[in-house]
């Protein structure tokens, strides 16, 4: 046992589980960014089909599962879990977007770190031999996050230069005991982390420190250094919270600049789709990662990446109450060579 | 592998998990309800010393881990990982419960299923070998989850009669690799089950199908009968909940009424405290296992037990949009003996 934790937050899979398959579904707004391409599916309707933006989030949901077992040739009785969660108050996106699939389910709740928690939690059960096949999933909705964080789109609330975008974006990736990769690695678990930011219109101020805190530990745990990864992404710091991620892990002499990234730098356009610092929401990372990251580690244009995403676990009620806001940031490393026995 | 999976929705852990320490919270009504006398503390001050209610059910978070780790003798440092979740949107009666810790965090939601699926997730990690101990925890908080759910406290409502009291209380277990028991011995995990109930005012008829799925999975998949139980425990369907739960089962013919209780009917004298339907919320169940429950096990009073907490996962804005109610169960079976090898 001794040999799967390498410190306080890191495990080694000594069996590392393979990505089998991978979806992700977007909207107009993602349609128009850099990574169109890359996505299954591109909605121009922004509901889904359904007659509410909520109903719609667990429309897009349902679509990235069914398009990840799609392509993977599987049935939901294949799946021996799903693990997923979302923005939404109770994560209704998800609980009515799995409803009907009758997959054993582990609901979540890492805000923007979903992605990366519920990849991390499948690889675990799978590695320890609880689960052939697992499910991980999240996604966001651009309405549904207004309307709730802050106000209904159609009141045309002045966004403010720090604020970011929530990406209507679904991901769902399913891993697996056996497959060609590529491989889960190592997981570095997050812990709190709070540096008294209050600003909710400044999200990647106030979620950089935990991003610094999780990639630090990753790189004093598992003894590599940024240069052994072609890709470092983190989501969603924006402009301004990867500047403070820079800063912050220069000062514990670890230089991220030659192979670092942000998902929210990454979905949109910044100046031509006006996103000011950047993309957001859970479904920001999970679209970069479903659909532009493993499609380049399949291709094996990219060996090795850490994924990092982060997530600012505050509510409306919250800030109203004068509370910082506390911050957490799971780290996945991914490898197209199956590495379980280094 | 094969052998820990035994059916669709249970494992058999194969190196048990001990059940470390455990310690339970609550408030005025829990004080004066016929499980008090297990209770490790009981604050007068439903503020627990803070200026806001959601404030204080962070609090009662933090007092209940604190409480479990003095009882075991424990620091935070020793914990592995940490696994919480509860009703407030976005989960902050634990991001701010935990955030002083520093223990790597895996939030979950799973509404009143809660302490059920985070025993689950530590028992699956220990039993894994990436963690030797390993928190799970819950709250709820009758003034908040009434101001979120229904209406503000003061405001007055009236109750249905189906109506239940969301218990203020928390509850936080501690599992290791080691220990004298009680053992995690088998988890079924729940799917989620969706009958088409909509109204939130009656969530035992909404949540008894899924408790009904779980249950009969449980028994099928591990072939035991309700009688290898000295205890059958759901969370929290209720005086009506119950009724159908015991009715459905019936019907695929397996009989609970020798060895079942509901902790929405443990936790508080329904008539004498004006309780309706009985208890819920998260920390019913929380409460009524790591107070009541695994005292009795320590004791060899209940040699085993099936503990099952459903959840019902709606939010106020599902309801307003009409949709029903989907629910999920998760039962973990207990023992006082080390089952592993059967």
């Amino acid at each position: 046992m001794q040999s799967k934790r390498l410190g306080r937050q890191t495990v080694r899979l000594t069996r590392p589980p393979s990505v089998v398959s991978f979806a992700a579904i977007g909207s107009r707004q993602e349609a128009k960014g850099p990574l169109a391409a890359y996505f299954d599916e591109l909605s121009p309707d922004s509901f889904f089909g359904a007659k509410t933006w909520e109903q719609g989030e667990s429309a897009m949901q349902s679509m990235a599962l069914q398009r990840a077992m799609q392509k993977g040739g599987l049935k939901p009785a294949d799946l021996d879990y799903m693990l997923a969660g979302d923005l939404l108050n109770q994560c209704i996106g998800t609980s009515f977007g799995l409803r009907d699939f009758r997959i054993p389910f582990w609901g979540l709740y890492g805000a923007c770190s979903t992605m990366g928690e519920s990849i991390a939690i499948a690889s675990l059960l799978i590695d320890g031999g609880f689960a052939r096949l697992a499910g991980a999933m999240t996604s966001s909705h651009y309405c549904t996050a207004e309307r709730q964080y802050r106000m209904p789109v159609p009141y045309g609330s002045q966004r403010a230069p720090t604020a970011q975008w929530t990406a209507t974006a679904a991901g769902c990736c399913i891993l697996g005991a056996q497959g060609d990769g590529p491989y889960v690695t190592h997981i570095t678990c997050g812990r709190i982390v709070d540096m008294g930011i209050t600003d909710a219109a400044n999200m990647g101020a106030a979620m950089a420190p935990a991003a610094c805190d999780t990639l630090s530990a990753h790189f004093r745990e598992t003894g590599r250094k940024p240069a052994d990864y072609d890709l470092i992404l983190t989501g969603d710091l924006g402009a301004l919270g990867r500047e403070i991620l820079l800063d912050l892990l220069g000062r514990d002499g670890i230089d991220l600049r030659g192979n670092h990234n942000d998902c929210g730098l990454m979905l949109y356009d910044l100046q031509k789709q006006d996103m000011h610092a950047g993309g957001s929401g859970c479904g920001c990372c999970a679209a970069v990662l479903n659909g532009y990251v493993l499609r380049q580690m399949r291709q094996k244009k990219l060996q090795r990446v850490l994924f990092a995403p982060t997530g600012a676990l505050l509510s409306p009620t919250s800030t109203f109450q004068g509370e910082s806001i506390p911050s957490i940031c799971h780290a996945i490393s991914f490898s197209v060579e199956k590495e379980g026995a280094n």
